[in-house]
């Protein structure tokens, strides 16, 4: 994976991203540079390469004279975000996302999910949105501080949570209305946001414990994906608040 | 405004975007074609143009053959907010964008405004981003049901809104507790939402009856502008359904 540019670099290493070497404009060598300075202190490699290989490399065409080859994010286990709620002593609140598509949808709900407190995302290995640079970049760095699992089928992740007692709802604009629904988002909850087109997959609506909905008052019958999971977290946390 | 692809375009229609001239790709003169029918339909005038062209005049380099010469979004007044309100025999719920600049996050705005009921929108003539052709798309179609008015000046907006009996909160980091606060969103509200970098800048602040904020429970001090403005309306909305 390549990122490219100055803040996308910066909040891969603090993300903890394994970074393989960065390459820098050779005009930049021997100037006061924080890119170098940090690779130095994280003992990455970098190399001064001509401003032509940079733009070769580039996707984006806004790498500003830095692109970093990186590994693959780091994914973690679907207990380790278990453990992760065990070890703070509350109940683990989960988002599982099935199927997003949108890079910086991504970014955004990892972004709500670690201001919000929520334990771990839970994301399918196929047919969508990888952590990727855009993800990482729209994260503001929240992707440092937020376990991201990856599987290979989201109905088994959902089967497992449940055998250990997690309470999994799927939202979707037919569900149960959230605000006046009777459930008790103090146990252990996860919540199911579908893709930007489709949203859930009915096959995998039938494994959840129940639905829930936001009251829409307009003509357009949903939200923006990242916006509709940061509502239905931040009621979850409000109710925890009590 | 030159509103590129399919989908662009027939929402621009749908929200009842002036358009001068649709040009389409001259190799899809003959053949059943959705654009043509619904210029037809609504009596804008179309030209078949050579591919070319089109490439030229494309500045996303995906216009799908289609391109809409069309003019600017139809803003209203300050009043014609007020009036939609009082039409509805509701309390006011206004959201202002203080510098506001990513055209994706101002669409998911507007998305989130009309799904909740949000009577109008105020935007800075200045230093923000105006609507365009991604804040049409991105807003789904939402925004031909959402008035839009485009101010010199928000302070002036907002002591508009407040001789009228409106309460103005700016939303920030640091303000008062919106689940925990004892304001009475039933009375005619106003949020101030402020830009992706900077917030709500201090001047206008003070401008405002008070401050909202939202419980953050991680490392990253803040939300995704949409994001946190889908959050503060919806709570709103939840207060005003009791």
């Amino acid at each position: 994976m390549y990122i490219e540019g100055k803040n996308a670099i910066k909040q891969a290493i603090d993300a903890k991203i394994t970074i393989n070497k960065i390459f820098v404009d050779k005009n930049y060598q021997g100037r006061k540079d924080e890119i170098i300075n940090l690779a130095v202190q994280n003992k990455i490699k970098f190399e001064f390469v001509p401003r032509v290989f940079l733009d070769k490399k580039s996707k984006t065409s806004h790498h500003q004279g830095y692109i970093a080859d990186s590994v693959d994010f780091d994914y973690c286990e679907l207990d380790d975000i278990l453990n992760k709620a065990k070890s703070k002593g509350s109940a683990p609140l989960i988002v599982l996302l099935d199927g997003l598509e949108d890079p910086h949808n991504f970014g955004a709900i990892i972004r709500s999910c670690e201001c919000a407190g929520v334990d771990g995302i839970i994301i399918p290995k196929n047919r969508a949105v990888q952590v990727n640079e855009t993800v990482i970049r729209t994260s503001t760095g929240a992707i440092s501080n937020m376990l991201i699992a990856k599987v290979t089928n989201l109905k088994d992740a959902i089967s497992y949570l449940k055998d250990k007692g997690v309470f999994v709802y799927g939202c979707e604009a037919s569900g149960e209305d959230i605000y006046s629904c009777q459930k008790d988002f103090n146990l252990p909850t996860a919540i199911v946001i579908g893709s930007e087109g489709f949203g859930i997959r009915q096959s995998l609506l039938s494994y959840c414990d129940g639905t829930l909905s936001l009251p829409l008052r307009g003509k357009v019958n949903s939200l923006n994906a990242s916006v509709a999971c940061g509502i239905v977290i931040f009621e979850i946390l409000r109710r925890r608040l009590g």
